[in-house]
């Protein structure tokens, strides 16, 4: 602007805000500028991307002259040379593979390093000033990098206001061949309808969402704005309408998680999604993990596991574990309890025994034939026991006996007999055929049940609780609010090595198990135990 | 050769032998090759890194033809480009700082990236034909490679010899700018000693090592040799001359452990010292450590710990840690009891408490402080515990209560109470002023009293055996006896996952407690201890 760059760090902001619209699904920036020379600006935007029109987004970016004059260069593209916080050694995500630019659009495809997802991002976008476009004024066209500039001039009181269309196709659901011929019909669709009819259309689909998904808590604002934030990024991010899709916390593209799902999905989305769409949503999300059986079996089968058992990845995308540290990929394996617990849980929810038959029961004995193995009988206890794990509070690791991941696992085993029994009579042809091609034994059950009827658990008596791990009284056991204020949070003002030995918890451990299970305990057990973690 | 290039990997290898004459310090060659256009070759070397020329390494090559002729080029050379198996990201470890050569010599200084000791090495060397020198045909010289070419011709039976002469300077003995001159300098003495007078200075050199070093197994040639390579190792990598040096496993340019100091100093190589050669070793080794001590109290303090606690590295050069897995840097603290032990154990030798006096009783209360905060009180026991641990046994991680850590801390707290007593009544100015600068109070030595009284020591009443942590019943115990040969050796067999969770053992653990703590314990506790561990 006027011969210097428009770097919010450098210039004086006189006015800012961002505003998500959460119940419209647009985020409104505005942005009051203050420029060396004494020029000032007005600048607004409204983007989104949209619930109506698949696969595409839309920005509509307003540029004012408050005061003064001001010689504009406006450079608008796309970037594929970007970082992501997440990734190992900083290493870069994507890689080119075609890119064109030239007046009337701009476009890149890109690739995924390792899983090979091309994503082809199409843009066209016009600048308008006094009712009439102004032409581009130079192509910028780079490795990863492809732009519009325009150049124009804006008296006191003038406005021109920039209308950018993507689309984002990938190569998931579109032959690499035809993507770019895909993306240019798409873009011309989404071009058509125009930045105020897109915001139309996207006000009536999340109206649509809202009818349906809202939860309202009464009395307290804040907690209805967070639960409300946390619907409206759920549907952001998933949809439910692909059954290869899962979850990703922050999202594909976020900069932390790296677009991969985790057990969250079945423990705390899996509900939400049931409670508020159609039931093949949270069916969609199961049928993900039905299709990473074999990649799950292959993955016990690296540790030693065998006979079909299966260990589900703590982090994946592709059915193969995508974390690298010890203490969670062979340690953390609560998680396949969750994934067998939303199963339990989309039955007991629908109704619908269809989706047992079909995949769950396969899940189901691969998930019990690991918890099977896992364990082992302990001569000093004359229990099963189960050694070397961590729970869902990630500040313990390679812990024994964590009481959750025993209790999930005897769960397992339980519910697996019980589906297997319950077909017994009914004895359907699919039901049938699984248990033949898994090759399953009736003294595979029974050894369940001595499982179930022998696990151990650890608890303090006195206390009438259950107990994280062995162990875990002989911690110091400081409640957090005799912790000085200037040591939290703790994960920044403590040494790792404090927070493992300390009593404190990063979440829900035993907890998790009275939250999935609340049917089996009393109020009495939950309060005691909901009390004495909540100090 | 011919043309064509000698690769042993690529031409018939008719015989080959490499022989480690420990006695002499000569490390032999033989090769015999064929050639694929029929020309046979005998080559023999002889390499040794001088005992009695400090710094000095030489080499004689003979290439004998046995049948056919040859046209041979000979490159011998300086490489400073290596690789080592135990770097990160295959990082590599040296940087150019200088390099020449010419038909007399070449040079290579290198440096060291993050540590920055640069070493100078120089080499001059003569190929001899027949009573003649070869001249140098062409000097190579590219970065971090120098090396001289002669070109010549054998015929059947003819043989040529290279001697090549080489010195190693660093940066810790030489100022960098009187390296060259001072490599050139000693080079020249090295060469006009000659191969043959070095061979005979190294025999005499080893043979007044073995005179008084030397281990004599009857009964057992295996045994007998294994512990004489040991002993040749040890003399190869540390002669104790300085004490900025420790020892490094496989030494300082080994393929693996980086040349680093571990806890095997002071658990295991310092009593072979103290035994075989002049007190002054062992007690060189032990002020290495002292010359760490304010790293060792910066690296407790990063952990939280305070008051000048200190914790010395599980793996270092310059007193940092050098290590990177969160289990074994601040969990493997157990290293701490062995420098402290070595401190005692030279005391106990050699009757020198001067060592106290000056360095040891600081190096005491630092280890002392540390254990008093790492332990914590447990009330549900009425003792106190030490959580989240890695004893010697690295097949575990993260346990509670390891016998032989628990053991080793009460140790030092009762050692270290101990010397402050002895010197009470002598009361020398130096430990004085030890205590006043540390800010030593008499509540401290109380405060480790208690612990040491009420220290918990998991054990077996039952079996009258130690247990090595909290929980090890817990295990499936099978004896190594009942598993398949085919699932050994375990750690190329089996997944961490079940090392992990396995009653099998990496090294000695209690054992390592009852071997420092010998004299505590009757024969018959050792004896059940040594019999249910070795089974």
């Amino acid at each position: 602007m006027n011969g210097a760059l428009l770097d919010l760090a450098k210039v004086t902001v006189t006015q800012f805000e961002r505003r998500l619209d959460m119940q419209a699904g647009v985020l409104h920036r505005t942005v009051g500028i203050k420029m060396p020379d004494g020029t000032q600006l007005a600048i607004t935007s409204q983007r989104l991307y949209s619930v109506a029109e698949s696969q595409s987004a839309a920005l509509s970016y307003q540029i004012r002259v408050v005061q003064g004059a001001a010689h504009l260069v406006l450079e608008s593209g796309l970037d594929g040379d970007i970082s992501n916080r997440d990734s190992n050694y900083d290493e870069k995500f994507w890689d080119e593979i075609t890119r064109s630019a030239n007046e009337e659009h701009i476009s890149l495809q890109l690739k995924t390093k390792k899983t090979g997802f091309d994503v082809h991002t199409r843009v066209t976008q016009q600048l308008v000033h006094d009712g009439r476009s102004i032409a581009v004024s130079q192509v910028i066209d780079r490795e990863k990098y492809v732009a519009q500039q325009y150049e124009f001039t804006l008296e006191s009181g003038q406005e021109a206001t920039l209308s950018k269309y993507a689309v984002i196709l990938t190569s998931e659901n579109h032959p690499v061949a035809e993507m770019s011929a895909n993306a240019k019909a798409l873009l011309q669709t989404v071009a058509d309808i125009g930045f105020e009819q897109l915001l139309v259309q996207q006000a009536a689909g999340w109206a649509k969402i809202w009818k349906d998904s809202d939860i309202q808590i009464e009395g307290d604002v804040a907690a209805q704005q967070a639960i409300r934030f946390n619907i409206f990024q759920l549907y952001q991010t998933y949809n439910g309408e692909d059954d290869r899709l899962n979850i990703g916390p922050k999202g594909f593209t976020g900069e932390k998680y790296g677009g991969v799902t985790y057990w969250d999905t079945e423990a705390y989305c899996i509900p939400f999604y049931m409670a508020t769409t159609k039931p093949e949503i949270a069916r969609n999300l199961l049928i993900y993990r039905h299709k990473h059986l074999q990649k799950a079996i292959e993955n016990a089968a690296k540790l030693g596991f065998k006979d079909g058992a299966a260990l589900y990845p703590m982090v994946t995308i592709n059915g193969e574990e995508c974390h690298n540290e010890w203490e969670i990929t062979f340690e953390e394996i609560h998680r396949n309890g969750a994934i067998a617990f939303a199963i339990y849980n989309y039955v007991r929810y629908t109704g619908d025994t269809s989706y047992l038959q079909e995949y769950g029961l396969e899940v189901l004995l691969g998930i019990a034939r690991f918890w099977a193995q896992r364990v082992n009988w302990s001569e000093a206890k004359q229990q099963y026991v189960m050694l070397g794990v961590t729970g869902p509070n990630e500040y313990e690791n390679n812990v024994n006996n964590n009481w959750y991941t025993n209790r999930i696992a005897a769960w397992c085993l339980q519910y697996t007999s019980e589906v297997i029994d319950q077909f017994a009579s009914s004895n359907p042809d699919r039901v049938q055929y699984i248990l033949q091609t898994t090759s399953f034994a009736t003294a595979e059950k029974e050894k369940w049940q001595h499982i179930v009827a022998n696990m151990y658990y650890p608890e303090d008596a006195e206390r009438g609780v259950y107990l994280q791990q062995d162990g875990f009284l002989d911690k110091e056991l400081i409640p957090v609010s005799q912790l000085p204020a200037s040591e939290r949070p703790l994960n920044q003002k403590w040494s790792w090595d404090r927070i493992l030995r300390s009593c404190y918890i990063k979440q829900a451990d035993v907890l998790q198990g009275l939250y999935f299970l609340e049917e089996q305990y009393d109020l009495d057990t939950i309060r005691r135990n909901y009390d004495s973690t909540n100090r």
